[in-house]
């Protein structure tokens, strides 16, 4: 299976910024999902049509390393990588750099369960399938 | 008719102030939200209660008159006036004072409409008729 | 006085939507202050400038006024007009628009005095009046 | 060496909620946050205290693993405990109850680092081992 990976990068708003006059590290999981959302729709597979097919894919584990501040006026480099998996799950890594000196800022990963119309899927949905054989991970 | 007044105070969370050390402007909007929601809780009438009788009061008009800033460690008194009226829009203003010498910081209002299923409700709905009488404001 | 406009488009995060499925109203105050970013940079006109310069610039006025509600998937355009004049105030109104069909959604107007140093500015700071010059607004 | 908890409740505002009508799971980096805040207030140690020291406590590594979701009209049961240790960082873990029946929703832990003056303290601060004597931890 292959990884697939997608990097944009962002300004970062005056109010994402700390009495400390850092990035508030609660930010980077409102990132996470800008990232998952941007790499979705540059796919071709977005939240609304899944949910126009009765599927959810609520966030069920979480996880961010903290390594360095940015700070107001700094660019961030958002790298997203998705974990294609033969199970019902969306699994994401993500690394945030700074876009000066491409220096790693944070790392996280997130794992996302398929619900149908409230029920865990314990399979992977068929529009999720022929998604993953379209871009080719499998 | 009698406006009613009902003061709470909230301690202020660290990720609420900016990176020049004050409360971020925009995080009144918020509180106001939040003074809505006590007063209608203390008395009696819940956005929930609304929602089930297929009615919603989005904000129409909104207006902010900032006075000075608060710092981290400060305490805030919020102060909610409700402004009854005998048409279907509920209106509020508020105040927010610094409890440690009650300076007044930020003066506000808002404007709400009633609709039902989505249409804008011309009349004030029964419930809320009811609930104007028990509270005596009419 | 001339005024200046600068129109940009954004998408809108899944987590700026609440519970009725709409954009939360208050979400338009982060807007606003992303549009005064982009506008000032676009006019090569940064708070990390005027900062620099020991200038802050606290909102002290905001209204908004909500016409008509945005869903998950709709694309927004943001309008922000520089009102100049010859006071030491920083003022802007906005119109936010759906794209699809240029539907108008909000309209809003900020004022910002400049304080130096913490002590509110009863003149137009000098590197103010020159980039009121080089953008040719007066 | 002895754990030490705290517990308190809240309510939860309507703007936590995203149009799934459930709470967005990015707040409860937010709640965190506050519980840190709640349980060092409760044990006299407050961010400014050691702010005041030259200190700052960054996160460094957080987790949160989600179990089910709140609706609005819940009410949030946070239990944080502090995992005392000789080095020179803060461990908390948290865990996130619904009020009506206890049912546990959420699960998380933090580590922070100390920092003075910018640079990574390698040993714990005094006043920061005074106070572990003081609440009896060691």
């Amino acid at each position: 299976m292959k990884n697939l990976t997608y990097t944009f990068e962002t300004s970062l708003p005056f109010y994402d910024f700390d009495a400390m006059g850092i990035l508030w590290h609660g930010n980077y999981i409102k990132y996470m999902e800008q990232a998952r959302e941007a790499f979705l729709s540059h796919y071709a597979l977005t939240y609304k049509q899944m949910f126009d097919y009765g599927y959810a894919e609520p966030v069920t584990n979480l996880q961010i390393s903290y390594k360095a501040s940015l700070i107001y006026g700094d660019t961030l480099v958002m790298e997203i990588t998705y974990k294609p998996s033969l199970t019902a799950k969306l699994a994401f890594e993500y690394k945030f750099y700074r876009k000066k000196d491409m220096m790693l800022m944070c790392e996280a990963s997130t794992e996302q369960y398929f619900t149908h119309n409230g029920e865990l899927s314990l399979n992977r949905p068929d529009f999720y399938k022929k998604w993953q054989e379209k871009i080719g991970v499998l």
